[in-house]
């Protein structure tokens, strides 16, 4: 099989909405904004795929972070005074802007979810929705490079 | 800000290279097989984007499931019986084909990233490199719903 360098199409499932009516307000991650709520409203066609998803603690959202314009190689994030490689980081600045979030489900009302740790902008466009299952997700012992000792639980660390 | 239905469209950024040359030979998930080696092959125009990912001993790749052809709302997963909304899943199968793995990270050679843990096919093309922080990415206490006591950590475990 060859390399493949054909363009990939998606189409917004839903939206997320959210308190944040402008990037400058969204936090740096949901995990240092845990109570805040947020929701996803999925487009009614998909509501079918929503089936048991009650029965998970927490969720990843996938999404588009459509206001970003620029796609930077290096980046110097918030969190340090150094640049990075962007895929050393979490900039939504980057060459394919999908934005990775997981978040606590809190509940379900048909086609809405509900869910509390959103980090985006209201009207951000859902690309995916998957169940967190630690098992898969996490990791044991890691490193976490220029993160080390930057990391605190600052829950007003916001982007601007 | 109004919903966004708009095509959202990403040209991939490199491609995973695997020693499963065929879908049914791919783990269910690379946690199950971490002993696997994989590659990522960034298509140089992108390496820059790579500095100081060597710091991060797990790393996320976000990747098209480029040759699933269906989008079925209701799944049966490998490890039940019973259908679920593809949402409450990890099915390959889904209405975006964003696949998304965490790996161990255990080496780099220019634009070439080795890492342990790969479940996809040779030739996946990479949309997206996100380091991997337990602090934004792991939840503590969490339900997995369906997938309660269906997990093992069962090795040999295959989509076929």
């Amino acid at each position: 099989m060859s390399a493949k360098e054909d363009e990939v199409c998606y189409y917004p499932i839903g939206v997320i909405h959210s308190p944040y009516k402008r990037c400058e307000e969204t936090p740096i991650q949901g995990r240092f904004n845990r109570g805040v709520e947020g929701r996803v409203e999925l487009f009614p066609q998909y509501e079918e795929g929503l089936k048991d998803i009650e029965g998970f603690s927490h969720i990843i959202l996938l999404y588009s972070f459509h206001l970003s314009t620029s796609h930077p190689l290096s980046v110097i994030p918030f969190r340090d005074d150094e640049p990075h490689g962007v895929f050393a980081t979490r900039s939504p600045r980057r060459p394919n802007n999908i934005g990775m979030s997981m978040v606590e489900l809190t509940g379900r009302e048909g086609n809405i979810l509900h869910f509390l740790g959103v980090d985006v902008v209201d009207g951000t466009p859902l690309l995916d929705i998957k169940p967190y299952v630690p098992s898969f997700d996490e990791s044991g012992e890691v490193r976490i490079g220029w993160l080390t000792d930057k990391l605190g639980d600052r829950e007003d660390e916001k982007y601007s």
